[in-house]
């Protein structure tokens, strides 16, 4: 399979969205340009899009809903469970923990981490927070495929390190600040701000 | 200026972050190759994206760092300030009241609504929450920008119906729900899971 652009990746996941819910009211077939207003795009960009994964869909009659989510699921690696591990039990970590959407994708977060006294012990979501120190350690012992980063600024680089020292091998980071990882780790920045900023492009040039 | 699809948009706030870094740092000159690792993408990419606003740029030296990021805010209507509106005190809303990059970009939250009676009156971050069923009266009297939206999927049309109504242009959704608004309102869905989907991705393809 050859890689494929961020972007593209992006559309993919917003057309399983729109996939599955029209399973939900019980469409069979599907018209790319159906799937192109969902992503935000072209009927031509939908076709390019799948057509890099292989042969879907017959001319005049659009893609069978239910075979396409399948693909897109396996694309996407959504076949299986996914251990998170959270480091950074403040606002943005207490909203993340109890969002019911990762757990629904199979991206279940199995442990909290904090350095604050006050907080380790307490149950988020049922979930107890650890004390940050026993991160690597307990990575050792409970390998995540994935970690999210909801520290502060000035702590995530050192919690990044060790993270990457006990071989997660990929994270996605919502502390505002740039973060360095070694090659063949995986690091996707959040910025909340990029979503208003789209908005705010919309405004300024309607 | 002709119309930009919402990956160029996002590339767009990408770069300008990396440009705002680099003005930090003393940089003055910045190549596409640079802005490229940054954006996710590739050299000719972002001399395409930055060519649809117009000439930028010198062969062979760069971009002008400081003129550049002036020109992006200016593109992505940040030169002013919005006031937005957010509905539903909930964990989310709780983790958005209190981001500090909404503020730094211009993106005012000056109120906060909610239905349960325990949080209206509470102060988040300086904001009091008020009562929901005051928002189309209050909207007519401070109209906002932009709202966000962060209430259970069950609430969130009628949440929308009410801020179209009141005349406010764009939404930004956190509802994991599809929601219908007329032409001329700009609505975007945020959905955490999305991220962690182009990790399971990554992680799918290594």
């Amino acid at each position: 399979m050859r890689k494929v652009s961020e972007s593209t990746v992006r559309r993919l996941s917003l057309y399983l969205r729109f996939l599955e819910q029209s399973l939900v009211h019980g469409l069979t077939t599907i018209s790319s340009g159906d799937l192109a207003r969902r992503g935000g795009t072209t009927s031509a960009q939908v076709r390019k899009d799948l057509s890099s994964f292989g042969s879907f869909g017959k001319r005049g009659l659009g893609y069978s809903v239910p075979q396409l989510a399948t693909r897109i699921r396996d694309i996407l690696g959504l076949g299986r469970a996914y251990r998170v591990v959270l480091v950074g039990a403040g606002k943005i970590g207490g909203a993340l923990v109890h969002y019911e959407g990762f757990r629904q994708r199979g991206f279940q977060i199995g442990a909290i981490y904090d350095r604050d006294p006050k907080k380790v012990g307490s149950r988020w979501n049922g979930v107890v927070v650890r004390d940050v120190k026993r991160l690597e350690a307990d990575l050792t012992k409970e390998p995540s495929d994935i970690a999210i980063v909801t520290t502060p600024a000035e702590s995530a680089q050192a919690v990044v390190d060790a993270l990457v020292a006990a071989g997660v091998p990929a994270i996605l980071n919502f502390a505002p600040v740039p973060l360095d990882v070694p090659a063949g780790v995986f690091l996707k920045h959040v910025n909340m701000a990029l979503e208003l900023e789209a908005l705010s492009y919309a405004l300024a040039n309607r």
